[in-house]
């Protein structure tokens, strides 16, 4: 083969992750890996009756093309949902329905990046960002952050030094990889560099409606006065990832723009999946479901953290998320996490290795574990096996 | 607003099509103008079992993440079904599942194109495929075509000109806009020329299944010996569009590529959209339920060109597709569609002005009708009235 590719093909590589989710697809892993929810919980039941209704109701528009815009009703429900939860002050105008939250990155992307531009992004981040914006030719700056989010004194000073900067993306809500969410003064400043610098901001919000404990803020859109924040959201932790429904919400100028993009990239999201969600959250109390989902995850997180405290060295350091799909683990500096994944996968253990989530930084010594996807007998053994391994190369 | 986009923002106009289809929406409008399959044939009533059967066994599964690649026996059924029908030679191992067709054009271009590369297309041609690859900052070259397909003496001149050409896109059964295929030896020639100066071929076969009369042929990729020739296809035609299902098939070294870059895209396409096709397809006879596709398909064709024949004036010529879903029409040459437009809409008839599925030629003249979404008495209403502007415009 000789054919000529795009030079965007050489910069992109699978994502380990997904690499690791084929491994672990092996019925005696325990798997702390992936970010799937917990299937148990899906109201398989209700999904049955949804379709029915809708099949019976209203079978062949469901079936059919539809706009790129989205399913009016669902539009409506989503910047409802967003103004009562996140102080926004949205209507089904200023939403897009996008093919999974992913789609609205990709599309982010591909409507503000030219080859050479910078992106700024938290460190660590959500891998499968840095993939969607790399394929678009950007380059990532690395902004510290800490427990309350980006330290905006260093992206302050990193946007006077990258003139060619286009945008910032940040997870202010039990971030992946790290659970944690930013402070409510951060998410205020940010609005105000965003404006004064006019470098719009995506915020992506994909676990918000799973917090257990704690208070929830306004989004940093709220403090949005000039309308440069954009806001990314998904049913797929709250209802079905298999459906592939998220969506954007932003100021209608710029939304026209993602419509327009969203339309060569898959005319539109799949019409049934949409009302079958629209029917759904008719039908029935979402509130109940997601309540349900808090507490199956709040006990694993619970019984997590308990056994991180019982069985990991005292020297390795873990969060302690409020919400959320992940715990991230820091070693020591000096470890090197590669072994001990390897000594752990041989043990049908695994998890994510931290250096995948920073960008630029060569980090060696962090990993990120999820919570959401095993009961609490296979945490437990699972980070038992772990706290061996650890041991062996901590101890040395 | 003072937010810098990125260039291709410039570049990309919505669809006319797509804009026009929501003025159609009003229920007294007889719109020849997109492409919508006759949803008084979805199979609604199997679908609403499909449902039942699929949530009752594997309704987790079918609501969870699963691969980039897709169901395995979806991606089974479509191989066999390929080589049965275009004699090709494919297993699962060769298909990806995209977000409908439209998915795998855009991943095309995402795969194969940089700025300033030049792509090879029919003239005309598929307008949503020009958008979608105009995203990633091509040119395009039109190929002369003729009845039989893309003139290959032109192609070949074509390639020595343009040394930055990076791929040959084509729709060689029923052709969107002009319904025409390819003849044998075209689609041999291609794949030699293809083959000869290491240019790949994106086959697009939407309506290959929608044949009223006369014979399949081979596809192109039947005729590739290199692995140059990728193919895309749908469920939308001969099943339901709403689903957004349709895929990709070529050489796995090539779909490792678009594998990879689809994760970063929307990670994977509908979970439960490729396991309910995948039902349907276990559980009822999909060639039954093309046959009644192409049955009244081919009646509303017959009426449409009877109709033509009756009313529209001498010198505008039409062709006569032997299956999918459009007729183009040439007025003289002389004559501009844009007013004739006009006063069709103000008729409360629709259709598509030629213009947009030209890349760069300046032709005027020409229309898309489209007969597969509306009923026989419409077709004779609507065109009746198209006649009338006609007359019009060409008698002056």
């Amino acid at each position: 083969m000789a054919l000529k590719f795009a030079k965007r093909v050489a910069d992109i590589k699978s994502s380990e992750v997904r690499e690791l989710l084929k491994l672990t697809e092996q019925p005696d892993f325990i798997s702390f890996a992936g970010g799937l929810p917990a299937p148990e919980l899906f109201p398989v039941a209700e999904i049955k009756r949804v379709n029915e209704l809708l099949l019976e109701t209203e079978g062949q528009a469901a079936l059919q093309y539809s706009t790129t815009e989205g399913f009016e009703p669902l539009r409506e429900w989503i910047a409802n949902r967003m103004n009562q939860r996140l102080q926004t002050n949205f209507t089904k105008d200023n939403i897009l329905i996008t093919s999974g939250s992913q789609q609205a990155i990709d599309l982010t992307g591909k409507i503000f990046l030219d080859e050479g531009d910078v992106v700024f992004c938290e460190s660590p981040t959500y891998l499968a960002a840095l993939n969607a914006f790399r394929a678009y030719g950007c380059e990532f700056v690395e902004v510290a952050t800490d427990e309350q989010g980006m330290v905006l004194e260093d992206l302050e000073a990193k946007i006077k030094q990258y003139p060619q900067a286009k945008l910032i993306y940040v997870i202010p809500e039990f971030q992946n990889p790290t659970g944690l969410s930013w402070g409510l003064e951060r998410r205020q400043q940010l609005a105000k560099l965003s404006a004064e610098y006019q470098l719009p901001v995506l915020e992506d919000n994909p676990y918000g409606e799973l917090r257990f404990e704690g208070e929830t803020l306004p989004s940093i859109k709220h403090f949005d006065k000039v309308g440069n924040v954009i806001c990314t959201g998904t049913f797929s932790k709250i209802f079905c990832p298999g459906y592939r429904i998220g969506w954007l919400a932003g100021e209608e100028g710029i939304l026209q723009h993602y419509t327009i993009m969203k339309q060569g990239t898959d005319l539109h999201s799949n019409t049934k999946a949409q009302r079958e969600i629209a029917t759904y959250l008719a039908q029935y109390d979402i509130d109940e479901h997601i309540t349900k989902i808090r507490e199956l995850y709040r006990h694993r997180r619970d019984t997590m953290l308990q056994k991180l405290d019982d069985v990991f060295p005292k020297e390795v350091q873990f969060t302690r998320p409020e919400g959320g799909l992940f715990v991230w683990v820091t070693l020591p500096e000096h470890v090197d996490v590669t072994p001990i994944l390897q000594d752990c996968l041989a043990e049908k253990v695994a998890f994510v290795s931290g250096e995948t989530f920073y960008p630029t930084s060569q980090k060696r010594n962090t990993f990120r574990l999820n919570f959401s996807n095993m009961p609490e007998d296979k945490i437990d053994i699972g980070l038992e096996k772990m706290g061996r391994v650890l041991r062996k190369y901590l101890e040395n």
